[in-house]
């Protein structure tokens, strides 16, 4: 039989607020057995960007990363949160240890191929290192991943943190009953964006085709449900969407996936 | 038998060159065996503070880290640079891992005490995990440690990246044959500092007493030697203080110590 992996995707909303990011962290400490934590960069990379004298360039959300934003995100990512958050999970008695892609050739990924728009050091992954994963995992180790990875050819890039749970999640499959869990600032998918509680608890993958027809699914939460799909295709066991607070109450209405 | 293990710690006149450093990377890559490298800060993180608008604060030639300069060197010493160094490193075939003190809990250390002077978070080491670091070594990766620290207590604490060398060494002197590099910008321990060939090219206890008694050692150059002498009482099989070519090129001048 396979062991459970718990695999927890934190995005803007707990990494901006010291006392949310605190309660988390002692929340995720807390979860027995194996697990990973891939944590986003929220607003800190782009207030420190603008701290140099740099504008942060963004097309439909998404970040256009040039070299001197890579290496604002990089300082920001894999350094002040990725430091801060293992030094506070160590303090939790949790044996964290902080990752980019680049170390141990975890993730490697590819800059994105230029078609209508250029993203810049931007990079789709290509590759997760499940065998070096399982070591750190069986040595009692939680690796915590920001969303930097690179090419392999000394290029670091920066990657999509929802798109790195799901790869990780996708590639320990076989070897864990794994269970993905999307921490953001809602209770879930909602059925009505201006109510919080039309949280749709169950999407399968005939009723996500309904919903992107009906419009009810768009924006922001199409790529987040995609990585969703994606990884529930390769195998992992079940993905949540919901607020940080899920991962220990389990009362608290969450959005749950199945293929 | 003990198997060999390099150990080679680099500092700023690597670091802030990048030709030298991709030099320096594609040589120590090419060592064999088990290695670690240790790398400091140079004046990346003295510029970026700069940048944002910090005034660095130096007594003695070390920093003062208050908090704003901590989240400074965190970001440039284990993101900017560590991250850098890490992708470099594996382009090179190097399986590198990218670690600060935080990490697995592989250094602990405290806040210096203040005495005359309030050093801020400047850490201390107390203990080195060595048996972490065996696990990543036996597993073929090459940790590559920062010089950022924590206390176990959820405080990460900037720590002398010479200091980290030696406590790293001495850690793993029982289990391997330790051999210590520390490059610099000089071919070694100067008898003259104003003749770059006046290397002293052996120096043990008894000499190093005397080269104290005489002033020919001293400001900068003592703490380094007293980091030589505590790794190599812990059982260190040889240090070298030398050039970083002093790596890969045998006829090149150095200082060796013994106990």
């Amino acid at each position: 039989m396979k062991n459970k992996l718990t695999i927890v995707k934190i995005g803007g909303n707990v990494i901006n607020d010291d006392i949310a990011l605190t309660t988390f962290l002692t929340n995720f400490a807390s979860i027995e057995g194996f697990k990973i934590l891939v944590h986003g960069g929220g607003k800190k990379a782009s207030k420190m960007a603008e701290r140099i004298g740099l504008t942060p360039k963004m097309i439909n959300g998404r970040r256009i990363t040039d070299a001197a934003n890579l290496d604002v995100v990089t300082m920001v990512y894999a350094g002040l949160l990725n430091k801060n958050i293992t030094a506070k999970l160590q303090q939790q008695n949790c044996n964290a240890i902080g990752l980019s892609g680049a170390d141990a050739n975890l993730i490697k990924a590819h800059k994105r191929i230029v078609k209508d728009i250029d993203y810049g050091f931007a990079g789709d992954v290509d590759e997760v290192d499940d065998k070096v994963l399982k070591i750190l995992l069986e040595n009692n180790l939680t690796p915590v991943f920001c969303a930097i990875t690179h090419d392999k050819n000394g290029q670091l890039l920066n990657t999509n943190a929802d798109t790195i749970a799901s790869e990780v999640a996708a590639a320990l499959a076989s070897a864990y009953n794994v269970y993905l869990i999307y921490c953001f600032e809602k209770k879930g998918v909602l059925k009505d964006i201006n109510d919080d509680d039309s949280v749709i608890e169950n999407i399968d993958s005939e009723s996500y085709k309904e919903l992107k027809q009906k419009n009810i699914i768009v924006e922001g939460m199409l790529p987040k449900l995609e990585n969703c799909f994606y990884a529930l295709n390769k195998g992992v066991e079940k993905i949540i969407i919901g607020n940080p607070s899920v991962i220990v109450n389990k009362d608290e209405k969450y959005t749950s996936l199945k293929v």
